[in-house]
């Protein structure tokens, strides 16, 4: 066990039993058998680098002041999560070893207002979970959620995460926060901050500034609480999926794909390469049976027997029926211009069973994990996807050096591309590797590195990263000598004096720790 | 003139030496004259509680930097402005008496890109110059503008002021800031932090947390350039407006219109009580010759007369004819329940020119003020609009409460409603009065203090507020004893420690002036 940096075993027992008087003798653990459970699932090999010491799970807010009271005294860093469910990206596990882990799980409150189209939920509330409060009190309201379904519908939206419906940009949808600083302080943000004010989850602005996005992807404070709006739900809906056969044409689909996603016509739209269709439903052995990747023409005979595209997109359109296939006609009509474009339609009324495959896009969580079967053993991956212009000829060429890049590392390329935002596509690019395989492991981290920099060199940045990646991510952030970091620091400096909150959550160290934090000395 | 606290006229004299030599001579005022430009020109009997002692005008940030450097030096309080149009909250006058103007209108530089729909502005770029920009370069584009459009596209945006097109909420259309801090550091926001990053105006988020809220109704920083989502223009437009003839009907039209918003059918929307028109169009005079407010029959005879409704309602539908055709049909279906309700649409095809009155629902900006006759005299108005939840019998109540209000204080009611934000509305009720009369003067300062007072009995806060009611408002975020003024009175030290940064906006007072500036001591 990691014990954190200047407490020794005598302060930490003493440090732990504190807390159990808070918490309750079950809910800190220290054992090793209990704490694998915060081990980063997808561990690229690095699991003994980002080792918590322990866990805590408060059951309320008035728990995790005493929690903060006691770390603040220990100097007991806490790493917060939710659930732990941010699999790719480190999953529950530090960037800082010997971290103790606030576990928020425990906390599972949920309010829903169909009237107002919200719901406020604490930190420990999946999506499975928030789905089921809503159809058991038949609320007309759908959620949208990540696939999986059963991560925390809070700690997915503080990551920026996204989903798959019009509400599937998470973090837009977050309206009023409750957060515990450092301190002790309990805010409410917006018009929260007035007591028993009622447009706390209705309207996102305050009087004064807006703190709301202090506590994204943050270490500024332990959100407790928060609203996120919901999508009332529509009376129909059609699943579209349009399949592209060459590479090239993603430069057309893009393109048509742009106004209507500008013009509100399209909401949140998905666009995969063939690996990630392939990857969801067959292994790469069932294709080729070398060592690096798959040759092009062994690609263009998985897409021609898969009957899929090398570019698949798929969006939901939503709403009255004659609006829905009014809309469906202007999507024809922008991507009939591609050649050899295949459509296929379909629809759901209302109260209509809709069809496993379609269930995300509306916002029907499943607990199935992402197939990572692709290369056998234990399937993993790790992400860091940047964030791209939705220009056509922009995104070919990205891909291409990213083909590149995945198969001069032994690796397919999985190109996912999300528009959640009008303007731009999250490209997730998922290195999926065997982790029990330590040589794979490497070259995924070193894949992982390399993607990282190709989109610097291209002017692109991350929008999320692994664990083991932050510092690197956080160092391309390099405008006028990284000054957006200096301010990080500074208010981290005001908001958390002693560095007890998450140390290096995104690049973001506390003073004590910032040299050695950002040098990797830490690890 | 009052002089900044703690500056005697000689210090004073060399700070504005100083300053010329940035700025260059022209560039800084001291004048009476010249400084009147800078007064609250709708202040209520208050404009020698709110003097500046001067005006200083970078024309760069390498000269807003320079011009922070001496401030910080000499202690001379900033009041930083983008165009000082903030009529009916204060103008361009300072909080604090003796703070210098930073007026930033010189930086006027635009981009603008079609394919993304987007620009970048800085502070001193009206509507009006951002939409003859766009005409000059003929690109497809809309605006969403004020009404007046001669204000700053950035500093509406920061205000979180509102228009009447989708892109209504001016807030959320903003896409990475470029701040300078009081200590000349100067950061840009989300993907600009990375240098050449050309997602910056296209991505809303941050690798990390989000710092552009922090800038909004703020003095945590100078705001010198924006990135700002515009509108493609549409193939065409629908206005529609509903006359709703009493009272009471708000309850339906406001249930009505919800699930039209909550549902994408209808974005911003305005409602206007029958004195919003009838103040537009007319003088109390020729409806009524007593004290008082107008009673109860006279009103009902202006709306009879002026054939409009108690409340007027209106929006636009945007997109292809058939869309908008189409959505027709479901507002008309869903307001034709509510008796008496009269329907008016206009109909416009790309290219075919807009009535006046239909022109800000297009984004065309006009520079005509609001009218403001309605009393006669020096017409002026003061606004602190609630948030309030778009639930028509909580809109109900609120008006008649508000109605109670302005008549016994002598006023007619006047009420706006708009919903740039789905769930809720911005409820304006603008005290008009002669700023010219004394007592009229008092009388509505009375009225403002108790509408404000009013909303937080109803648990309601004020999205905004006159200069002079800032403390009040603000005082009113209570929750957890006024925790949230804590947090951001933490970030102003940490930000700004000699506080030299717009002192009081709303509310907000650095460390030295903390205790006098809240009482009111400063004036």
């Amino acid at each position: 066990m990691r014990l954190p940096a200047g407490l020794n075993q005598a302060g930490f027992d003493s440090a732990c039993a504190d807390l159990r008087k808070i918490v309750g003798e079950n809910s800190v653990v220290t054992a090793e058998d209990r704490l694998s459970a915060y081990d980063d699932p997808y561990s690229p090999g690095l699991t003994n680098d980002f080792l918590p010491s322990g866990a805590v799970s408060p059951a309320s807010v008035d728990e995790i002041k005493a929690v903060l009271k006691i770390a603040t005294q220990y100097r007991l860093p806490l790493w917060s999560i939710s659930l732990g469910r941010n699999y790719a990206y480190g999953g529950a596990a530090p960037c800082l070893s010997g971290s103790m882990i606030l576990d928020l799980s425990r906390m599972q409150a949920i309010e829903a207002n169909e009237e107002l189209a919200y719901a406020v939920v604490e930190p420990g509330v999946t999506y499975v979970a928030l789905y089921k409060f809503i159809q058991d009190k038949k609320l007309k309201l759908w959620i949208d959620c990540t696939d999986p379904g059963w991560g925390s519908v809070l700690g997915n939206a503080l990551e920026r995460g996204v989903g798959y419906t019009p509400f599937g940009d998470h973090a837009a949808q977050l309206c009023g926060l409750e957060v515990v600083l450092a301190n002790g302080e309990m805010i409410r943000t917006g018009m929260g901050a007035m007591e028993g004010n009622r447009t706390w989850p209705l309207y996102q602005g305050a009087f004064g500034p807006s703190l709301d996005g202090l506590f994204l992807q943050s270490n500024f404070g332990v959100v407790t609480k928060a609203g996120i709006w919901l999508m009332p739900e529509p009376d129909s809906f059609s699943v579209v999926e349009l399949t592209f056969p060459r590479e090239e044409d993603i430069v057309g689909a893009v393109d048509a794909l742009r106004p209507l996603r500008l013009d509100g016509t399209v909401s949140t739209a998905t666009i995969a390469n063939w690996m990630r269709i392939a990857a969801t439903n067959t292994t790469r052995a069932e294709w080729h049976d070398r060592q690096g990747a798959m040759p092009k023409e062994a690609i263009e005979k998985l897409i021609a027997e898969m009957g899929i595209g090398h570019w698949n997109m798929r969006f939901g359109l939503y709403g009255r029926p004659k609006l829905v296939a009014e809309n469906l006609k202007a999507v024809q009509k922008a991507f009939s211009t591609i050649e050899h474009v295949d459509f296929a339609i379909s629809t759901y009324r209302k109260g209509e069973t809709i069809r496993p495959e379609h269930r995300t896009l509306a916002g029907i969580p499943s607990v199935e994990l992402m197939p990572l079967n692709w290369l056998g053993g234990a399937g993993a991956h790790i992400e860091c996807p940047p964030v791209v212009p939705m220009v056509g000829k922009e995104v070919l060429e990205i891909y291409r050096r990213r083909t590149d890049l995945f198969n001069a590392h032994g690796f397919d390329h999985y190109c996912g591309l999300t528009t959640t935002s009008p303007r731009c596509f999250i490209n997730t690019g998922s290195i999926i590797f065997d982790r029990n395989d330590a040589e794979q492991c490497k070259r995924a981290r070193e894949l992982g590195a390399a993607l990282i920099e190709d989109a610097k060199a291209k002017g692109l940045g991350g929008y999320r990263g692994h664990i083991s990646e932050m510092n690197l991510i956080a160092k391309q952030f390099d405008f006028n000598d990284h000054a957006a970091m200096r301010v990080n620091e500074q208010l981290k400096d005001c908001l958390d004096p002693e560095g007890i909150l998450s140390p290096g959550k995104q690049g973001i160290w506390p003073k004590q720790l910032r040299e050695a934090g950002k040098s990797g000395e830490t690890k």
